[in-house]
């Protein structure tokens, strides 16, 4: 075997990647070990780079370079406007629609009572008194359309109302592209109920 | 978006691992983000360290720290038999199963005339060589009960036939635990041919 190595030691760090399990982990360093040059010692430097510069945004929660997130720094996005999202992901898929031109607050997850993530957790404090205190006029919830992602959603606007300020969330209806017959009947319940005029 | 923090090119490079795709990449990273300090470190210095001190044997092509792998280093394994297996996965897998004593030749591949693998790629004229220097009383081939590991296995045994070298393959047959009612014909026809006494 490779006991000394390290090869075992990847393996098992390999494995606790989301989508990788103990053989697809093993596979994918197989893979690295062949080609040691050309991708191996890349992706190893790239993610160290990532690990020792990436930060946390002390205002909003996204990742960047500095202490502030270049969105935040940018002064160009002061909206008045923020939009919470679950996490990074969903600020990335927001980024890219690129319809958004306001600020972030990323929770990093849903309020569970199983998981024991409170308010604090997902820094809903933290945001209530940034929404007073920086004048916002609006705040977008944008969170996943399921029980937590709604849960989460029902507490924040609760919270948020003490400051006046309009809360607003995602509309739900039929998907760009999207096929009735292929829609679950909440999504089509949701798109009739919500119906304007053309 | 985080187009300066390396992050875009982390997920590009990730992406090119078998199993992981653009959108799974781009989960693991986030995964990895959101872990710096106890995964995403750890995982790239031992990434970096396996892709700095791993060597391929200069006998067997097995991975280890050295020119001479341990078991090629091992004189306790020089019983005169080489197995040869396609990877080093395939190596591996039958170190775990620790039945077989002798040492390794490792392919990296099949022949392939579409991908222009020829035995010059797969060290095969290496092999025979190290058959007739070695005194070596038995070849046996692991390869796998494909297509093109069983004509890479007809053309081993041709090019090994000079040497007067006794060359085996692994049995064909009803796998441990294996039920007949889930076995393809091919295999219940191998399995009976290759019937024996009890």
């Amino acid at each position: 075997m490779a006991e000394d190595t390290g090869i075992e030691a990847l393996i098992e760090l390999m494995a606790r990647l989301p989508g990788l399990g103990p053989r697809s982990a093993r596979r994918a360093v197989l893979a690295l070990l062949g080609k040691r040059g050309q991708l191996m010692a890349p992706l190893a430097q790239a993610m160290a780079q990532v690990a020792l510069n990436a930060k946390d945004c002390r205002v909003c929660g996204n990742i960047g370079l500095e202490d502030l997130c270049p969105i935040c720094a940018d002064p160009a996005r002061a909206t008045g406007e923020i939009c919470v999202v679950e996490d990074v992901a969903d600020l990335w898929a927001l980024e890219r629609a690129g319809v958004f031109k306001g600020r972030y607050h990323v929770l990093g997850g849903t309020l569970s009572a199983l998981d024991a993530v409170g308010p604090e957790e997902l820094g809903i404090p933290r945001l209530v008194r940034r929404v007073a205190e920086d004048g916002i006029t609006e705040v977008i919830l944008a969170l996943a359309a399921t029980v937590d992602g709604q849960t989460t959603a029902h507490y924040l606007a609760d919270a948020i109302a003490e400051t006046q300020t309009q809360v607003t969330t995602l509309a739900q209806g039929v998907p760009v592209g999207g096929e009735l017959d292929y829609l679950d009947d909440g999504t089509i319940g949701a798109a009739l109920r919500a119906r304007r005029r053309l």
